[in-house]
């Protein structure tokens, strides 16, 4: 029995081609539902478009149609003006899967796999029994070269049925490639206009034209004629690369010695480190690579992981950016007017198996947003938005890993998705995207990324807790204020009139009862400015003098404008102004403009204090240590006092604490 | 410059072999973390060895052993007593990704795309530089054969670096792999053994043998003798069959007729239906297949969509059954007591895209299964556990978009995993799994899938509510019976102290307060039986007589332990029983054995009643209407009336309702 059963096993094993591997398992690449299926085939079209423009430096202008031909059948057309593919090349571009430019090298793309298009034309194939047309033109082609493709999904080949050189007189290259698929049009947050719309937020160097079924026309248009820097192709980071990989290098190196094949073969390896990587390797700069035996490449990896590496260059990257991710969200979000734009935080490049990479996160908070929902989660990876598979990223883990009870938003036992009304935009920028299958739709969990998005997480979490604090504290001295403004004034009038005499100046009274400096801040924006401006009310029974601190975008303040000139700046940034005396019961403002920003880049400003017992003061926290004060000495500036309630009141009285008399003056 | 990018991007493109592919995207074979690729390593060889064992219908035993060789490297081998591989097939069966037997077969196993172990020692060669080894004898070999080999990436094709015949005499047949690998070991709820442990409880018919890094042996012993039936190879359901695969089929048939193709290269089509296909689609019975065209394919799909057919058979399944839910629920949970196992849920056999598949669902709940934190979920896909990747699983998210508070679970919103002391495991079995990626760890969200599991999901949901909602009524009846039957004989005492009267008998008055008939019922079991008791008290002032009903396992009741012979026993299992007359204050004990059941089979009667009021009921739901009572009359029939309190007590004393008067009696 056993024996036949192997006998019978071997008879039934043979190859499985990968066409014909995908065609049954359809869903790994994506297309697992008819809605999904006509945004994947869509999205391989447009990130192809996006990928060659940004090659060829054009900026891309896309066109994306959607022809209904019957009750599941559409027509979907996707055309650029990027650089053309040459006619040889055309089959195997489309009509082979596991094929392309992109997958050898190590620089940040879209594409990365060589499967997409082709596999859109197949389950194109599949699903209507309809051949893909392709046409393409070069730079200086006198005509395009037009295709009708099929796969041959057995063998994994390109059947052409027809080819043509047809006129294409409206462009001058470009490409554009036809299939028919069977899917479901729809509309809403898993689409595909939305796909389209997040794809144009970060990518606003592009137009993309869409027209849907119905010949409505959708145009995302260009916000910067600047295209993205041309993200840089480099050799493989030795960080945390793998002993087989390192052994294929080793195998297929032209340098003749160790020390020239580190040196050459590898990103951010110079002479020197090269060297130090030989010596702590314990194996002679002069060994020839190809007779490094399995020990010896062994040892050369240990080496490598003792040898401080610099990280690598950021400009194989291609981040978003801090401004154009507040853009990106501000234009998702022109409706829900958030109360707060968290600074987007973008981190250092670091290394996955060889590969860089690096992490930028954003957070925005109120407004009109949900708060009795999860956040929303918004998730980029090479500037492509990701709209499924949510659960299976690591950007969701990273954020049901972080306890966002500390940075002010509800999670029930301080782990899983939080809830309150906010948006966390995430994206990952890396040479080789691990995605957990071909359909790219969630990166893997590598351990090192989901370390970085959870720094990036809680750095922006830090900015979100401080507004929330402070939004906190203002609400509770405010009301404690008011209470106090409003009754106090009410029971001395009411008293006033029953015993018959003058309602008494409360002030002292109020002074008393509050005992605190109380500093209110708050940001404008009109014309180009912010305009800043604290408050800062004595409401002690003694006059005070004391310094206020606060960070300011770099380079952004005006110094025309501030009522008050700063004692010190310090890195472009840390402001201190050294405040006049206030009388007790008096106010005092210092106000500035800064300049050259977004509205959207400034919303809040934090002011520190020093120089006066931090109990004393609300609204304000005292100045934190690693703020380095050596440099300012407490001189005695005379600063003119731009007091307001206290005006006309040269001698201020110093109200005592014992008396527990109503105010003596008047 | 476009022109000069085509060109340039034309000679940077090339094929990219698939071991290529996955070398660099290891992530997608789930070779993404040290602790994982362990798991991953071992669970490919696992799958195997217990699929070619159910192929060659051999009691499996599998040995996995795993050996340090320093921090960071492991050397793993598995060893199963299967048929063995024919030595020709060895280089490729081990040493090419995309190559197997099951890849082309309608019937249901654990691996299914020829990449699993061939795809891990790549990963261990990768990791360490290091070959695997192989060996393997059939049965009637003198000698095994073992091959130590290595992958050659590029070309995705074995090297064989040493062949031998080697003695084998302990092994009749059987097949080793041992491969080398970088990895962490650890144990906890992601782990070789907990991967072990849930493979033994799906798998009871198989002995699993672990050797861990420090030489502790674990050992899965078989639950069972019994091999689960082979599953059958089918042909192709034509339930949700696509254009193009129905196309491909067409091209391949040997059969000369429309009707005969139809009636022999599908599953579930008979001549009729055939026929009635070919009339549907308007397509004469004689056509030859070769002859049709894109065009009369459509109109042959929209035929076979319009005419209903036949589910498909059960055999090409092997579902876990229900007792085997039961039991490996049990067994993981031995620990934690719960007071609730709700009847396992088994589906229907459904279709998607031309592959029938099955779902079934479990539910524990209580005992010591924390309360304060999400649901467990176990998810089994063809009786092979899933332990990664829950988010991304049509599982997680039928489960999460089931509203659980309808069944008593606590659940934010209605949506989202829901929080409460329960275990929920769901087994999808089919010919074919689509798992979202090569990993195999999640199962994509097909629709049909999904809706099968949401409706296996409220099934069970409902069962564990019925119990909740009485467990619920039981606590609230039981609190206000004890208040009364404390406080009241507690106040009489009183009173009577201090009016220096006896106390008096205050049966009447409680029924007074109460004035409602409680039934209690409880299920024991000891020594193979399950012992169930409903008890009945009257609590009203009149005596009662109803007849209460139960639905019990079919064939489950053991007449002789009856202490009541019941009226009626419709189905082998609804069964009725007419009280006697109950006098007021009285009890009445129904009691009986059910037999040839496991423990955890049955936890908790349902009573219901009628002829009664069911407003004077606590503790029974009146019978619902679908009961078909129609073959039950209400017969006098003469019950002895065994009634324990009222003994004593031949003419009950009918309290009248209007009195305020304590009891006359005594």
């Amino acid at each position: 029995m056993a024996s036949t059963t192997a006998h019978k096993l071997a008879k039934s094993q043979k190859e499985i081609s990968v066409s014909e591997f995908f065609e049954k398992n359809r869903q790994i690449l994506g297309f697992d539902s008819p809605v999904k299926s006509l945004i994947m085939g869509i999205k391989e079209g447009v990130d192809n478009s996006l990928d060659a423009c940004e090659e060829a430096q054009i900026l891309p202008d896309i066109v994306v149609s959607i022809d209904r031909v019957d009750q599941k059948e559409y027509r979907v057309m996707i055309e650029d003006n990027g650089p053309g593919i040459v006619s040889t090349s055309m089959p195997n571009v489309f009509g082979r899967l596991l094929y392309g430019s992109r997958f050898h090298a190590v620089r940040q793309s879209r594409g990365q796999q060589g499967i997409g298009i082709s596999a859109t034309i197949m389950f194109g194939q599949i699903t209507t029994g309809k051949a893909a047309t392709a046409r393409s033109k070069v730079e200086g082609a006198e005509a395009a070269k037009e295709i009708d493709i099929i796969i041959d999904t057995k063998k994994n080949a390109p059947v052409i049925l027809r080819e043509d050189f047809v006129p294409w007189n409206e462009k001058a290259h470009g490409t554009r490639v036809e299939f028919y698929m069977n899917g479901r049009y729809v509309t809403g947050k898993q689409s595909v206009i939305e796909y389209l719309r997040q794809t144009a937020i970060v990518n606003p160097h592009a137009t993309l034209t869409f027209i849907d079924p119905d010949g409505k026309r959708f145009i995302f248009g260009r916000a910067t004629e600047q295209m993205p820097p041309l993200a840089k192709e480099i050799k493989p980071h030795p960080d945390g690369i793998e002993l087989g990989t390192l052994m294929n290098m080793i195998k297929v190196t032209k340098e003749k010695s160790l020390v020239k094949f580190l040196q050459n073969d590898f990103n951010r390896i110079s002479e020197r480190v090269a060297k130090e990587i030989c010596n702590a390797s314990g194996l002679p700069e002069t060994t020839k690579p190809s007779n490094l035996s399995l020990d010896s490449s062994k040892q050369l990896l240990e080496g490598i992981s003792k040898v401080k590496i610099m990280a690598p260059q950021v400009d194989c990257l291609s981040p978003i950016g801090e401004s154009l991710i507040r853009k990106g969200l501000k234009h998702v979000l022109a409706d829900v007017k958030p109360e707060f734009y968290a600074p987007p935080v973008s981190r250092e490049p670091k290394v996955h198996t060889g590969n860089p990479f690096l992490v930028e996160v954003g957070i925005v908070y109120g407004g009109d947003l949900p708060s009795d929902q999860q956040v929303q989660i918004l998730r980029f990876a090479n500037r492509v938005p990701l709209l499924y598979q949510q659960g299976a990223c690591v950007v969701t883990k990273a954020i049901e890993n972080t306890d966002w009870r500390r940075y002010g938003l509800e999670q029930r036992g301080g782990s899983g998705i939080p809830f309150g009304p906010a948006i966390i935009l995430v994206h990952v920028a890396s040479t080789k995207i691990p995605f957990t299958s071909e359909a790219k739709e969630a990166i893997a969990s590598v351990p090192i990324i989901q370390e970085e998005i959870s720094l990036a997480l809680k750095a922006c979490g830090r900015s979100l807790k401080t507004h929330l604090n402070k939004k906190e504290r203002k609400t509770k001295t405010r009301s404690k204020f008011e209470i106090v403004q409003v009754i106090i004034p009410l029971m001395a009038e009411k008293t006033a009139k029953i015993v018959g005499k003058p309602v008494p100046d409360l002030r002292g009274t109020l002074t008393k009862i509050m005992n605190v400096v109380w500093i209110d801040d708050s940001v404008t924006y009109d014309k180009g400015r912010h305009r800043v401006k604290v408050l800062v009310y004595n409401y002690t029974p003694k006059q005070q003098r004391f310094r206020i601190h606060t960070v300011l975008p770099k380079g952004s303040l005006d110094m025309a404008s501030c009522n008050l000139k700063p004692l010190e700046i310090k890195e472009e940034e840390k402001v201190t102004w050294e405040l006049p005396r206030i009388p007790s019961t008096a106010m005092y403002e210092v106000s500035f403009d800064l300049k050259g920003m977004d509205p959207e880049a400034f919303s809040e400003t934090e002011v520190f204090v020093s120089g006066i017992n931090p109990v004393d003061v609300m609204g304000a926290d005292p100045l934190p240590g690693d703020w380095d004060l050596q440099g300012v000495n407490f001189t005695e500036v005379e600063a003119p006092a731009v007091v307001q309630a206290a005006e006309d009141d040269e001698e201020e009285p110093d109200y005592d604490e014992s008396g527990e008399d109503l105010n003596d003056e008047q």
